[in-house]
């Protein structure tokens, strides 16, 4: 899929660019080492005016690992050998201020939301590759969303954080393909954005390529085109996901 | 600072534990097949359900580099060898789906903005993990949120998008140290988040480590604890930055 050569591969790369989602898991722990390691690399991760607004919380529980992939609706959580929580985090910081008595309001807005929704993204993706370069699979579970409130209950997360994503990680026993990507010239441009006049023209090789996949693989059925995917997926509409800003509302974010 | 031994440390770790912002920038390109590189990685990014909701702009022209270092207000992105805008992209699936005469207004739900802010950010990461591998430093711009307004107009941004982040790369000339980072047992928790009774205390002597990096670098006069600076970061509050919220709506974001 990718033509890279000679000295523009090297192990980093080779490890990006074949990095799959992984749900199906070798009956195998992760070593403490490991994990140790992967969260110093989490905590190496950079972030916005070194605030750190990012915290991880390791799912060892198995009953708290069971109502997680509960409310993500997979049950293959269950069987993966370690789970995070990746949690955007300005409470740290908002206490530090509060204990000098000084205002925290600004925590509310929406610009301080995002540069810590950043923080906590950063993380989780510096995650997954470390992960990788120990042979470890992983999914990004973006399903925690499916009741975010119901997740802060469970982990007791205080105000000013919010639970982003979930990272199942384990040694993989799947066989998942690479999954092809749209082409460049849609996604990289210079200068400025590229409107193209027709979608389904300009992706009409890419959306070829996407049945091709899904005709070769084993397990699922589905061949649906790429267009068609992204068409149907507006017509998802989860009704407690719809309404998470009233959660972040609640834990005192985006207020404004 | 990170006490990695043995098969826990290789070259991936070695990568992300050891990067670093760099902001000086030798006079040397970065050759084309290396930038392709960074941009299949980007590709090659995780994204929520496959709908990989993020675009990068390279920023080739001094004039319009010159624009966005005005407004990110940091001079030295104009001597960086090269320019990433990477930007939240809703905009490709929308397209789809209105060609299909779908109805797209779940896009505006936060739901969908928070997914489609995961998937921009986790190639960012991407991004500069690879560059690191090629010896190649970067920063991450969360500046472009000072004007996110003229950031738009700059580089033509449709609805359904909003520019999240530069990132200014180049080979290092920059004698930058690591930046020491907050205790694990502040930010990894198990299975619930543990509140501190006092945060000022629980940072003593991480508050110590941030002062003695301070002190020992070269350039920089600051010698503030970790506290001190979370604690005067609230009284920062940039006018156009916090009014953040009015651009998303003004690009069809965060509706509800």
């Amino acid at each position: 899929m990718y033509n890279i050569q000679g000295d523009k591969m090297n192990e980093t790369i080779r490890i990006q660019l074949n990095r799959r989602s992984i749900r199906r898991y070798k009956d195998k722990e992760i070593s403490k080492e490991i994990l140790d390691t992967l969260v110093d690399v989490a905590r190496s991760t950079p972030s916005a005016n070194f605030t750190q607004q990012a915290s991880l919380i390791s799912i060892t529980d198995t009953d708290l690992k069971a109502s997680i992939a509960k409310i993500c609706n997979q049950e293959y959580i269950n069987t993966s050998a370690h789970l995070f929580i990746v949690v955007l985090d300005m409470y740290r910081n908002n206490r530090i201020a509060c204990e000098e008595n000084i205002d925290t309001e600004v925590l509310q807005s929406t610009d301080r939301f995002l540069s810590s929704m950043m923080d906590a993204t950063l993380m989780a993706q510096n995650i997954v590759i470390a992960a990788e370069s120990f042979g470890i699979g992983s999914v990004f579970l973006g399903s925690v969303a499916n009741d975010a409130q119901a997740m802060i209950k469970l982990l007791d997360l205080p105000h000013s954080t919010f639970p982003i994503l979930g990272i199942a990680l384990g040694y993989s026993d799947d066989n998942a393909d690479l999954k092809p990507r749209i082409p460049r010239e849609l996604m990289h441009f210079e200068n400025q954005y590229d409107i193209y006049d027709s979608y389904h023209e300009s992706l009409k090789e890419y959306d070829e390529t996407v049945k091709a996949y899904y005709s070769s693989r084993n397990n699922n059925q589905r061949v649906e085109a790429f267009t068609q995917q992204m068409a149907s997926r507006m017509l998802v509409k989860h009704p407690v996901r719809m309404r998470l800003l009233e959660v972040l509302h609640e834990q005192g974010l985006i207020k404004y």
